[in-house]
């Protein structure tokens, strides 16, 4: 059994942002050299979520309303009586969970076709970090 | 280390269904010959969910029309521009995720009482996959 | 490879609690003695859920009162019909989701600064039970 831990730097320039790190997660597989197994991906912050799905930009910016609508920006959380203002990132990062399992076999993302895999930052313009670990052998 | 792998596929007459697959996943984990260890079930696709929970009936309807209430059925979504229709059914599946990983200790699934695994279609009528990777000793 | 398994028993006095199980993770992988691999935090219930967020208590009142508005206890639920008045709990439990993936590498839960874990009980007042299984090397 190997173990492959990796661990990747984002800093978005906007406050929320969707960035396809599909191509990130099959380099850790390559240079790890599992060829069956999983890999955790999983944000380092409770401001942000990752998810799989599709990468057509017209759906990121439904999932981008749809969140605002369900897990409102909003003045009146308790959590801003800290100080902080960012009450919705917490929220939608609940909604969409904030790690995945991705299925390895044959050395590659056992995937469907249009299976990405997403960071949502919810509170960007800061740096942040995903880990990736890939395990098997 | 055992890894065991298997593809279930589903078609659905329905657009939306919530099928248990609690069966399939034993099956394949006495496949396996795995005593301990875990399983992950995750779709194929990014229009359908996988989830833990009851199979009560009354229940099921009231997970389908709440999940219409939250994610609802548009014909206003950018996705659309791409000509689909189903941008409902990517939102459903972050609501519910569409991967689990199920423990198993002493050769069975390490359940409570009445947890059992669906796969919840939210874009039917059409051949789906669903993978199973059965990993332990 | 090696996989250990340990059971928490929880009962809360209320019928909705969010409870703090970061310490009871860290215990359990301190028992396994594993230093690289994962952990799988699992809600045996249905009514319940596990997730990885903020142990700031004004954010904790955020999110009961968020989960309240977008999954409400409803008295017209068809789950009811069975004699239950739960189905709210069963909706909430998908919101959160019931497990969570932790990574460990060198003999620690490898967590950002904020990263908690929590046991979502939603329908609480009796006996409930979590596994904690720690799997790697």
């Amino acid at each position: 059994m190997k173990f492959y831990t990796k661990y990747l730097w984002v800093h978005t320039n906007k406050i929320r942002d969707f960035i396809n790190i599909t191509g990130d997660v099959e380099t850790a597989l390559k240079e790890s050299g599992i060829s069956d197994g999983m890999i955790l991906v999983s944000a380092m912050h409770i401001t942000a979520g990752v998810y799989v799905n599709d990468a057509e930009s017209g759906l990121i910016e439904d999932i981008e309303k749809w969140l605002e609508k369900i897990a409102p920006y909003n003045i009146n959380y308790k959590h801003h009586q800290t100080g902080e203002t960012n009450g919705d990132a917490h929220l939608k990062s609940l909604v969409t969970g904030h790690e995945i399992i991705v299925p390895v076999t044959n050395s590659k993302l056992d995937f469907g076709t249009w299976q990405q895999i997403y960071y949502a930052e919810f509170d960007g313009q800061r740096d942040k970090r995903i880990l990736i670990k890939v395990m098997g052998e």
